[in-house]
């Protein structure tokens, strides 16, 4: 089969690698239908993410059907079209248990593309199947589930659950690229009062207005602390997502966030951030950090499959599968493209 | 002033009676501007509720203009227009400060129209004016707030959290009155997965899909736990709201609602239901009951006047102050006039 | 090997059977080293539980050895001493990822001794083993943990978690029989306030004060919704357990129950209870029901382990496993023997 | 009266003052039986807290009685032993409403021997008396009640809740301290498996001891961090608790943590700290703040009352309340004194 290789910092080649087989009884091969791309997949190009080894295929993302499974698998079979998720759970050591299977303890958690390898390629194989694939309402295109193998459980998981949005909330997004979006979109179920977004690209801003934002901050032009305080008499936001990763967006967020409010930490850091304790510590404020663990994949899925959740708009630009070295560059250069997500289909 | 005064079963009289005056020092007296009918009028006018006694004023619901304040009142001054909750709470008894103002040990919970003089009247005495009134944001009319005064936070405390909806969840509403249809309004703040009412007039089924709901049951001619069951996998809803106050459709509600779910009842009883734990003890359910504690009108206050939340089509029909005895013969008769609820204005 | 072995109602016999072997990969098979009797077997025999057909081998809680594993178990393997649970879960299933394993959908819940052969038998075999079965460790006993099988996860889970018991709060337990006892034990680990037993005998009562209630109420003699209003200023219990399962007991749980308060049903009932919803709609009540799901089993192992819990006062009376219908005869006798529970115990 | 004044960095004196009066409607006058002196009464003699201005009498902990009240003052009257509280709540802004006293709106939080004069005198006024003195039950001590002013809700809400203990959990406290040490007390209100208390000082590692930790460790000589997890199968501590306030415990503590734990900062911070972002965004942590906000003291005060909850053991030096020079000396030099808290008594 052809798949994207990663060949170390800067190197990566869609090439000819022998297809994916069996290897445990839970495991199942999926042949991809459609794929995309991560900001993560960017940063182990960069070379961020030293646990991804030479020779790995890369994508942790993707609709698919199954094409073979393991003598242990029992609720998916072959033929069957499903959303493979990013997260691989093996369902039964004491942190899938509790719904947090990003920290598996059992050889699951961000696996696919990382650890072993993924599915920007025509097959994958897919451990721990039964736990970690989802089968796709017939009704449903792939385009409709695709941004449910990562980028919208992030946003609502780590984002809005974390967060704590409640009812009439004012809730910040501090980012919005695609992940920011989505906890944009993701905040919309628990019935914000006021989704404020905060980015430096107009174009970033206008998707989030598009995608229920009521008001947007241009952080290159206008001061988001500043603003924030001022529409919420002095007191900031209830809730501050952070959706970029890097340390002076992390502190903006403990800046902008109200006495009792909460901090969500999306963002992949590299790198430390100044925590403010002289002044938080009488603050009353929650902070939280977190990996998707997929475990609202089935609601999520509940809510597309009843016309209450569309994802579709993050799609902005569609290729053939065996054009992911183009869909790379456009992806990787958002502001020349006002590309958010690309969609890779097989033909 | 003129008010509208109970004389027992069947008997009430708009008449003549002295204006309310500063009784505590944490009294308000309030100049009413709008108020409206509840159900609850009507079963007290039907002689159940033989707390309240013959010369009461009736009513618990208003927006209206505060006039005079008592000594001990530090929030709101002459001059201020408020919201007059239904629920009257002290703010310091065990039950205020949990947020069960309902069950309030210092003379509070639902005492208007009840134990003391109420709403139906051109003043009315508010006492612990400074935890039972709320200021109405400028830009909104009365009517865009007049229901939070009761059966909104009713709907959304005593269904929507009491039920525990959660993002994805089938929820269905037994009764599509007033306050049936105010939680099926507060559902959609938490992102529900789908939206059933029943109810046996098909006109009152037509209000709960504008606001709302995804399907309706007219339960004359459908059976709705067999249809529920069949648009559930045969489990049955995740929330069942008991919008009547009638025992065969609260056990209509525990036969429609999954194992693991909740039931939660809104309606007044006057009689006793039966508990099928014969069946029920296994199934892993919750039930809760609770009359309104207004704990949540901040919130919902922040949500009408962010526009996320209207609920001023549940008005069908205005009145005069003074013509409020036409008022309740239209909103008695809801089988003859569509009457949802009606809005009662002062010249 | 030998069973005890249901023959319809009334009929019993320890007799010869075939030794039971793997029937899916995800078995195990079990050699019975300690094992109990439950209130529920005693209901099967009386012919309570029409599920339960004759020739099926009774029991659901037991201490074990592993003595053989299906191709697809993995956590657990040939000579580890596990305890094994009430409740087979087969932990992929909606209710299983939400810790409602009592509901599983693929075949789990309460099946062992109930839909299958059970534990009171030579060897058992173990569906699911990997997500039923839990590794003792070491250095505890078979009666240090066998209890973990069934009664403290069920006080803990369906009595004290459902009941939502708070540090300072005011717990009534209605029945003190062993699942009662298990509630007040579990009851400990929330810093209740005060811990009130009721119960027709005396003898139970003085387990119930040594196992940590502070009051214990006999209701042959005194009245116990007077009492425990008494004790609460008039207000009632903030929680109420029902550990008997009769309509009588459980009516008499929701009056002495506080406003806001919570009633837990732990009992196993046959007859409907009546609910009366005139009284209770305005009390802001919840009511729980459940059977156990051994989520909790972990957390009660290691509470075991530490050495901060301890059931072991619960074994009243030791027997060899060919002594079982002597057992029998014991365990169903309380007024006459005492028993709480029973161990018996392999040669 | 004679009082405890600030004079600026390093000056207080033992001086004659006017006696306080009531100033506005909600307030009360305290005769001051007993007080206390607290870790930051030292940090605002350092300089370290510049709100406090010369001439303020220092102290936030009591137990007194009413000599006078206001004249919107309801629930207390002259003659009553109260406990007064380090926080004074207003009761009716937002935060208040929400259980987060500690950020009153309306000029109460932590204002005694901060904004206003405090309790280290014979007279103190107190603010919203009816929601800031708590009435102590006539069986008690002053002792028995004193440490919850401060220290011992401190531990309970900021630690305890805010660290989110359950049944089962290992817990870890920085700092044996006072508060730390109330940390641990609390801790054992939620039936964790085992408490871990970490410090410099082997005298206040016995103390550790005696209130409840399992296990010591003297980070002095031992690695807390590698101890920790060694005990843990290498995850961390569930909840990792604050008790010293600088940033190498606090850093230390977001090492200790497991996956999906909990850090609950308590201490007083005068200084940022890192926050290794680039290690614990993948990691699922919570990191809480927060002033006490004598929200549970009502159920604290029950659990005193009960007998289930005692904290005279942390009071290890008395004195009569002239004697308040020599306290503080013997405060301020826990390493010389083996001081935990000092009890000081009007004779």
């Amino acid at each position: 089969m052809q798949a994207l290789v990663y060949h170390g910092p800067g190197e990566k080649e869609w090439e000819s690698k022998p297809d994916p087989g069996i290897e445990l009884p839970g495991d199942a091969v999926v042949r991809i239908d459609t794929t995309t791309i991560c900001g993560t997949d960017l940063h182990i190009l960069k070379g961020d993410v030293p646990t991804v080894t030479g020779g790995r295929t890369l994508g942790h993302e993707a609709v698919g059907t199954v094409v073979e499974t393991g003598s242990g698998v029992e609720d998916v079979q072959e033929g069957d079209r499903v959303l493979v998720s990013c997260i691989s759970a093996c369902g039964r050591c004491a942190y899938c248990r509790r719904g947090l299977q990003s920290q598996c303890l059992k050889g699951g958690g961000w696996i696919l593309g990382h650890l072993v390898d993924g599915t920007q390629a025509e097959y994958v194989r897919t451990p721990f199947a039964d736990t970690s694939l989802y089968k796709v309402p017939e009704h449903l295109s792939d385009e409709q589930v695709l941004f449910l193998a990562d980028i919208l459980p992030t946003g609502f998981e780590i984002g809005v659950l974390n967060g704590g949005v409640k009812p009439g909330d004012t809730v910040a997004v501090v980012g919005a690229g695609p992940v920011g979006l989505s906890a944009i979109i993701a905040a919309g179920l628990y019935g914000p009062g006021r989704i404020i977004a905060i980015d430096l690209a107009d174009s970033r801003l206008d998707s989030a207005r598009k995608l229920g934002a009521d008001v947007t901050i241009n952080s290159s032009s206008e001061d988001p602390v500043e603003m924030v305080k001022e529409m919420t008499g002095g007191l900031g936001a209830d809730v501050v997502m952070e959706a970029v990763g890097v340390p002076e967006t992390f502190e903006l967020c403990t800046e902008m966030v109200c006495p009792g409010g909460r901090v969500a930490n999306i963002g992949v850091h590299g790198h430390p951030a100044t925590l403010h304790l002289e002044t938080l510590w009488i603050k009353s404020i929650t902070i939280t950090t977190g990996l998707v663990d997929a475990s609202s994949t089935p609601t999520l899925l509940k809510l597309v499959s009843e016309g209450r959740l569309d994802t579709t708009s993050l799609a902005t630009h569609r290729f053939e599968l065996g054009e992911i070295t183009e869909a790379y560059d456009v992806f990787s250069d958002p502001a020349g493209t006002n590309a958010l997500k690309v969609v890779l289909s097989a033909q």
